[in-house]
């Protein structure tokens, strides 16, 4: 897998398509007009339907029981097969779409019914969320906003022995596209005595990775770390909406509640650990005098290969820049390098004490800010708490979000000799207060 | 409703049956040997079979519609119908279940198939718990707690103005009977610089009212406080299992994670809203110098009528006594009065940033302690942070729980004029760590 891969495929938009090259091939939800949404994959600019390509009898053996399994309403049933079966459907789909594939000819015949357009079509929330877990493992986020809602002692000690987590609302987990109500809450003014209620002030985007859980485990049995890699179904872009001032009031001493569980956007294309392969890494040296993670949270084979290289980018589009036609605007370029705990060591841990994972369950990873302003993943982080505004184009400044906002993550992966895998883009605006 | 109502059912045990007369008709989830779960309402020692009564046509109208919701694996969709629905069954199983039923011939003639034995029958989790969020809304707890955890602040300064809640774990919620695994996870033993990893050794138990949302809201759109009871399907018993020793290490800054979601377990019958009526209570008065309510989570009928008197009981019996033939001894008694904020404030809050609740959702209250140790609600309490040892019979002591230890939990609401209400048991052993 980590060799050379410039293979194409017979459908031309495919071949450099910034996300979704032969050697991506992401699973998703999608419906197109008037038709019930449906299990796809993302090629070029189009989207292989699951069901139609049943029909056509495109797949055998196995594939054809995991293609089954990703052709309904939502990947529950394909994520709970786990990495086998996956790997299966994927060789026979790479086999379809390659150049040279001998059923391009029926293929194509089949037009839109197998191959429709992503920009005629839909796309959903591509698995049923049973429980959603946010973690904190960016180390560099850790620190600024520690430093701004604990001056004295920013990095908790726990935070280089625990993969800090907790859980998040599952209810209001969302796809990309989905408009976001900014939330009335209680917050405490500067030097107020007793909160007042209204709007949220100090509304936040958070840029994180979205990891969907495979099969699961029963309820009292630790999944070990040298097995938490198969528990992973793929990864997809998060946003993890945040009204600070909200947070700031509420959150001890039991964690954040109302400022994040209005909303959690993610990207609808679900990216599975093979297209991510020819990407990892080795896990850089922990800095000199952090302690070593305790037995349960440490791999030979994580610690070898456990980091991804995932370029993430947040941009901003407001409303007068929407109007006048400007682009979206960069605000961020960071990587999942910033994790300092592993997805396996994340998955490990949260299993350890017997707590049950489900097919389906999702996790945030926390804010992956780079230790840089240029790479801060959140507003909070890069107005340094509100105090000094970003510039935008046209005059605008921000603090923080305003009503009309659009917020944009892209995530991306490049090296040499492997064409470039994108996943998507997960968007939101923000529409105003009820 | 708040009239006197001694109304005898033909079905004999019920008559003065300490949980289940012919005024509670709690709902649950229950399976015979060799056949499927379904849907039924206790009472006294049996259960009526909803999907046996269905067949045998003992409904009309909008109550055979709400039976039919209930007669399922889980009640989800009877949750989702809301009050007008459940109060239409309730007169007509009352009508059916009373002394004179003109159906009474019939349903007799048909013996176990309509009104098995409970003896006979297993209790399941009621219904498919969406999200499940743990309050803090028990005072005399927070007080107590917060002075382990935080000497110098042990009422935080949003505690009388936030019904603060958090995120719990869906996926390990059990019912009644469900054996608790003992947990591993990190811990820092006193005066150590690292942690070290294995089971908890300060096991506790937290007793909690539990809460199943009825019908949910849109995501974006809050619930007021007038509406809030509208949305709330029935209460049962809690037992939010805690590990001490990993909470402490962990909690900081998000909250309880692996101290909390390992286990979960509630009692199997769901008391409604309308068995509970005679019992509710003017809110108390908030101590002098307290904070009024924001407006939002301030009712008039919620101030008259807000508070439930439900009397809450943990019992122990340790595997010795088990096997000694000794019953289980009482840790503590206390009352649903204890806490600072109503079910109804709690789904106001919930909500009010527009959070999305679901039929099926699960609220705790809280561990809900009195002013004095008799009333203790958690181990932690009772032994004032594991420092003065219980004596239980047989010259046993504990701190914690020890495997093997069974906690149980029991409730019921008592008034002149009236039948004793039960909640049946909310039991959980514990089992050794793997």
């Amino acid at each position: 897998m980590n060799q050379a891969d410039n293979r194409r495929s017979w459908i031309e938009s495919a071949n450099g398509h910034p996300d979704f090259p032969l050697q991506n091939l992401p699973l998703g939800v999608f419906s197109s007009p008037g038709r019930e949404p449906r299990g796809g994959v993302a090629i070029g600019e189009h989207i292989l339907d699951l069901k139609a390509a049943l029909a056509a009898d495109l797949f055998e053996g196995e594939a054809r029981h995991a293609a089954e399994a990703a052709s309904g309403a939502s990947l529950n049933a394909f994520f709970a097969l786990g990495a086998g079966p996956r790997r299966v459907l994927r060789e026979q789909l790479q086999a379809l779409l390659a150049e040279g594939s001998p059923r391009q000819a029926r293929m194509q015949e089949l037009g839109a019914t197998l191959l429709p357009a992503q920009a005629s079509c839909q796309l959903h929330l591509p698995a049923q969320v049973g429980d959603y877990t946010d973690f904190y493992v960016g180390i560099h986020h850790a620190n600024n906003v520690g430093r701004l809602f604990r001056p004295d002692n920013p990095l908790l000690p726990n935070y280089k022995h625990v993969p800090i987590g907790y859980h998040g609302r599952a209810s209001t987990v969302v796809a990309s596209g989905a408009a976001v109500r900014r939330p009335n809450g209680q917050t405490l003014a500067p030097g107020a005595e007793a909160p007042t209620f209204g709007p949220s002030k100090r509304l936040d985007y958070e840029l994180e990775l979205g990891i969907w859980i495979g099969p699961g485990n029963a309820m009292g049995e630790a999944i070990g770390i040298g097995q938490a890699e198969q528990h992973v179904a793929g990864y997809c872009l998060l946003n993890d909406w945040s009204a600070r001032d909200v947070q700031a009031w509420e959150y001890q001493p039991l964690g954040p509640f109302l400022a994040k569980n209005f909303a959690t956007s993610v990207s609808p294309w679900v990216v599975t650990a093979e297209a991510l392969a020819p990407f990892r890494k080795a896990q850089p040296p922990r800095p000199e005098g952090d302690p070593q993670p305790l037995p349960y949270l440490l791999d030979e084979h994580d610690q070898a290969h456990g980091a991804l290289d995932i370029q993430l980018e947040v941009l901003l589009q407001t409303a007068a820049m929407r109007e006048q036609g400007v682009e979206p605007v960069r605000l961020a370029l960071s990587n999942t390098r910033n994790m300092y705990w592993t997805v396996a060591q994340m998955v490990a841990h949260h299993s350890v004490g017997g707590c049950k994972l489900q097919a389906g369950d999702l996790f945030g990873s926390g804010t992956l800010s780079g230790p840089q302003p240029e790479a801060f993943g959140s507003l909070l982080e890069s107005t340094f708490g509100g105090k000094q505004p970003l510039e935008l184009p046209g005059g605008e400044q921000r603090t923080f979000l305003q009503d009309g906002d659009e917020v944009i993550f892209r995530a991306w992966c490049e090296r040499e000799g492997y064409p470039r895998i994108g996943f998507g883009e997960c968007r939101g605006v923000i529409l105003p207060a009820r």
